[in-house]
């Protein structure tokens, strides 16, 4: 066997893989990563149930191939169009939108593909949890930077927590893909969009003292 | 059959029923509602599978009634300890620390039954959706209206929003369980009791017009 040959070969199985991939994103977004079954992908895509455990080899490494080909698509849908734009303030509003846009264009069916995957994942430890748990705290520390890099451009208040302001944008875009998902309601992005804005209107002016009421 | 023993008959499956209700909402907080099967719970509790069946009829109706001792279990544990509070910012401030509190005390051991319920659930619609909608919008009016009589006695701004600012609580909370229980770590409960008291804070107190940038 020569190499062309089994270059055709390795070509074929890539391009059978990115194939299921595309399709396993999809049905892990509506029914869950538990969803996928090696021999419904093989029966709905007409492919032999051992082609496809060949080409992934178990349930779990298709379910953490699944999550890895979810972040490829969430970066080019979510971070790639505003990788451009000058970090600060306007950076963080223009990728929060980018965000709120790709939860309601449902870029996966299902809405969120992360927020789905983490909820039906995160109480059972194991590598699918890891893998998911790394992306989201991958996403939380960029957003925290983009934040920090605002602050020590003076567009923020010089006390402004970074973190605690990414938990809470990040907050506000997943209830809005939830509630959105949940309602069949558009609503929810709208609230979500006002609610960034809010927060970071909030940390650049600054907030008064609490009273004790509050404390 | 006189009627005691039709009632004693009725009163065991009653109990049977709650037994096994019991069990099933920390299956569903754990694996999701659809890791209730029939045959699975007889099998755990030892009970035949025709007996479970006659109890439930469908694991449809399992579901739907797992969601509803669900709702039973929230609103004894996040949403009583607070009833005898007056109406006010402080019982909104005690009603969030509770639901934290819930949720970080596992009462479902996979954190909250509805946020894990609800993110398997939002993108199939039929009945266990309504029900698991349902109960997000009564928990979304019941915190709007605390904010409305809040706002009323004068204790937010006159322009409050009580649905934007239950949304952006309700937004925090869920976050602190999911970031929780997916990272297995206790602080995002402290983020998310920041978050609640800057939000009301910044509603009591009013903040600026935003400029052209946060538009």
């Amino acid at each position: 066997m020569d190499d062309s040959v089994t270059d055709g070969r390795v070509l074929k199985g890539n391009g059978t893989r990115q194939l299921i991939l595309a399709r396993t994103v999809q049905i892990a977004s509506v029914e869950g990563l538990n969803g996928l079954s090696l021999g419904r992908l093989a029966t709905e895509l007409s492919i032999s149930k051992s082609g496809v455990f060949a080409l992934f080899g178990s349930k779990e490494e298709l379910q953490l191939e699944t999550v890895r080909a979810a972040r490829g698509i969430f970066v080019r849908e979510v971070v790639e169009p505003v990788r451009s734009e000058p970090d600060g303030l306007a950076k963080v509003v223009r990728l929060c939108d980018s965000w709120l846009d790709y939860s309601r264009r449902r870029v996966f069916s299902g809405g969120c593909f992360f927020f789905a995957a983490s909820a039906e994942f995160d109480a059972r430890p194991g590598r699918v949890r890891d893998e998911l748990a790394k992306a989201a705290a991958a996403w939380e520390q960029g957003m925290a930077d983009l934040l920090e890099a605002a602050r020590v451009r003076g567009e923020l208040r010089e006390y402004a927590d970074p973190e605690q302001i990414a938990f809470e944008l990040i907050s506000f875009m997943e209830a809005a893909n939830a509630n959105s998902v949940l309602h069949d309601d558009e609503a929810p992005y709208a609230r979500a969009a006002t609610a960034v804005r809010g927060r970071l209107r909030a940390a650049a002016e600054g907030v008064a003292v609490p009273g004790p009421l509050l404390r």
